[in-house]
């Protein structure tokens, strides 16, 4: 670990009141980091510890109403060797990612995009997460106003196993358009986890799955690459909600709280966290794909266009992959795509128009592997 | 047990748009049954068994402000013989009725009815929840576009015990019109539950039962038969609110959460769940039914005017009846009913016209028996 | 304890209907308290106990998404000698609250102040709660239309620890203009809680305080009396999100939850309670006060300007006093005045004109006693 110099720690906590009134009794306050403040290599560990409970999991059933037998019942989940239900995986996502914020993006302009997620060790109520960042890629853009900065971020728990880790890059505003970043490499983003690198499996007994619980008869070998999904219902968001969900997952990006400031801004009006779109469309996903029943791996995503509250999301996806598991003939996994839409039904799979560009009712563009029982 | 044909089972799953485009890739989605579906005696295992926790417990405190001691307090609870708080009787109601909607309720045009509910074995966090129903009458209405179906309906915990049963009867479009139910038979509802069928006030102590942490003098003998009371109050309905709840109790049903249908719909707005409404006019009872610890029975239950977000709910009750019950002379029971209003104060105690149909304003009209401590 | 005379009790529980019809039957619903129901030296139990859990503290996280560590970790806890993450200090302090509301300010025309809060035996999920209050005060206004009544309440764990105490004093109508109190006082309110009645930190073992996991290498030494800081961001208040508040709370005051009735009433509509501005003025103050991992006391409390659903809540704060705790090395305490603003951004601090008073947009004044570790 590179520890961050004394300068570097003072400047993540100097404030924008500070460098214009240069009041001592400002210091205080976390403005978060500028692209220029990241470093090549940098380790930052982020604050608030977070121990999930059954308390966390009910407000992810309200918010969202996900369905999985595996994160809703713990008779289900004994039976196929956990010892109670898991936390779902999009909720420890969701916190992991939110710990991160007021180091990393807390200046961003946008979240480009994710790649190379792999789940770890299932998470059940009572554990604490914890995060930590490594800086693997700075680049300046040609504007001077902002760059790119490419993180590796690792969520554990406190016995110190891992339970996700996930490369992001966003675009961050510089605090001085004449600052330059002391050194500057695009890293080779890792394209999608390959089955071996998979580590959820471990442990699942798949003998007790019961598919009538789970509430489809569909299995892994059900499903074929090519095949596409709509999975029919909509969802609309109100303010209350998100904000909810936002504040559950301590992520503090100050567009989605102040309607004060945003009545000025880009959009003039609060956006959606866009982990909220994500853990809608998955929700939606289990019409079609109930048996999909854990997240392993997050090959990438992209959040393709804003949502706003009122906004009704639609869901669909297509079946990218159908990869075995090694030494696993009880369960296999699917790599799928799942798109969203906002206001606009999935029948038709809208997606990209004829130039490559995603259609604008299209918000979120995930690709992920999920695990599926086999027939065997 | 009469199980399902594997016809049957496939047409669970088969979807609107396989049947429109023959595309074999989407026979994946659960379009729901259609009346023509069902069959006299048919037995459904519902998906989705749930674990209800302390975290479901809390939200259904944040959405209804309920009271009941008994569900407020562990201390409370072991005084009267518990080993905990239990979980609200109508949460229990919810995440049954929920659980069903998948497979009876998809295609609903109108929940018509319940009848014959009796809660059994006390709910408590950790539980697991299945639910159960068998198909006891079916009735195609004249105009062929749509039928009655009639459920029993039953939710037990892991260890096999019965949490509660009921009957509801829905009305149901057909898929096609042409299509005939293979047998058709109208049930014999069940009457109001009577005193020595409720379950659950064995094991009940009512020594230990504290008078005045429950928030009310009066007990049983305090209420008369014909006896009205204002419950005063009103609880305005906000979206997130219904949202939040129906997906707590992962009711699927489309029209409680789709604006962008819904726009086009027969209100042009999301309807909220009638469930909602049942436990705001619960929580408000308390304001004079303090005491009513427990529901025991449904005895019978109608929406019978759509509720929408931004409607502000009141309730009144009155005693039908009071139950002694076999052996106690410490606890009884008292049969009420409870009306809920939109946007009208209930001093008045609205119901019926001079024609004998509800008042346009009233929503609910439920007929249940609760327990009450008597003075001995 | 001044037992409640019998015909105080049955007072508590006559209804304006009753007096208004004579209708035995309306006798059973609570219409709280007018000026001259209460008695100097009475002593009121409050109903409904209630076992906060886990699910209320997540609750609490989706409500205000505060990021103090001590609350969010279990494992943070553990090392500075708590058994697991004690409630949210002001999670407590809500609920007993909440509790008084029917007895004390159901006919309340404003909550005037707050004193003497000193908080006692942490509280974990699965204690119970429970409060009781003592008239302490009594005062008619001139109008005759109105009192003031002072009460200090008491809120205890079901092992009978004091978790908290507090003074607070609200206008009440009287229900009768005729009517006289038996017996008025003033009572000398207490001043700031001074070091040496701070309980709380007891067993509080500073060693194993995590800096970098509290998101903050600022203490108790680096804060100065006089010193502002502006807590930054804002949140947007949502109508669903202050009902679910204070209905966890199970604060039954009308004016929150009634749009209905509001319609016609003060403001036109729904009043946000204000212990919610409370909350969400503590938790923006993460930003500048990490550290301040446990509230110790409320030295005062104002609200000064009503809060109403859209009000975007900024806040900023000063260091009024630097308190060291007799015997501790370790920890100290900061007395902090905590201003909140609506719709204001609060860089330049707004707070009172010329005249004395709180500017309009100014809605919350608040002094507490936060502990804080010591560089020892």
């Amino acid at each position: 670990m590179i520890p961050l110099p004394a300068a570097r720690e003072a400047a993540r906590f100097r404030s924008v009141l500070l460098r214009k009134s240069g009041d001592a009794a400002m210091t205080k306050t976390n403005t978060g980091n500028f692209f220029e403040d990241f470093r090549l290599g940098q380790e930052i560990t982020h604050a608030t510890p977070r121990t999930l409970t059954d308390g966390d999991s009910a407000l992810y059933t309200a918010l969202y109403g996900s369905r999985f037998a595996l994160n809703c019942s713990d008779a289900f989940a004994e039976k196929i060797g956990f010892p109670q239900a898991p936390v779902d995986d999009l909720l420890v996502f969701h916190t992991v990612f939110g710990k991160t914020v007021p180091d990393i993006s807390l200046n961003a302009v946008a979240n480009l995009g994710y790649a190379g997620g792999v789940f770890g060790a299932p998470v059940f109520p009572g554990d604490t997460l914890s995060a930590r960042s490594q800086v693997i890629g700075l680049k300046e853009n040609s504007n001077r106003k902002t760059g790119v900065v490419y993180v590796k971020t690792t969520g554990s728990n406190a016995r110190g196993e891992e339970v996700l880790r996930y490369v992001r890059w966003v675009m961050v505003r510089k605090r001085d358009e004449a600052a330059k970043a002391a050194e500057e490499q695009i890293p080779n983003l890792p394209g999608a986890v390959a089955a071996a690198e998979l580590r959820n499996p471990n442990g699942i007994k798949i003998g007790g799955y019961d598919r009538t619980a789970a509430g489809s008869r569909h299995v892994w070998e059900d499903y074929a690459p090519g095949e596409r999904i709509d999975h029919v219902d909509g969802m609309t968001i109100e303010e209350a909600e998100h904000q909810l969900a936002t504040r559950l997952y301590q992520n503090t990006a100050r567009v989605h709280f102040n309607q004060h400031a945003e009545a000025q801004g880009r959009f003039g009006k609060r956006l959606v966290y866009g982990g909220h779109v994500i853990s809608i469309a998955r929700s939606l996903s289990f019409n079609g794909l109930a048996n999909a029943f854990r997240i392993a791996a997050i090959n990438g995503g992209q959040h393709v266009n804003p949502v706003f509250a009122g906004d009704t999301i639609y869901a669909w996806s297509e079946v990218l992959e159908r990869l075995e598991l090694p030494g696993r003939r009880d369960v296999g996994a699917l790599r799928l795509r799942t798109v969203a839409a906002k206001n606009r039904a999935c029948a038709d799979f809208p997606y990209k128009g004829a130039d490559g560009k995603h259609a604008t009712e299209v918000v979120l563009d995930f690709d992920y592997t999920a695990l599926m029982p086999r027939r065997g």
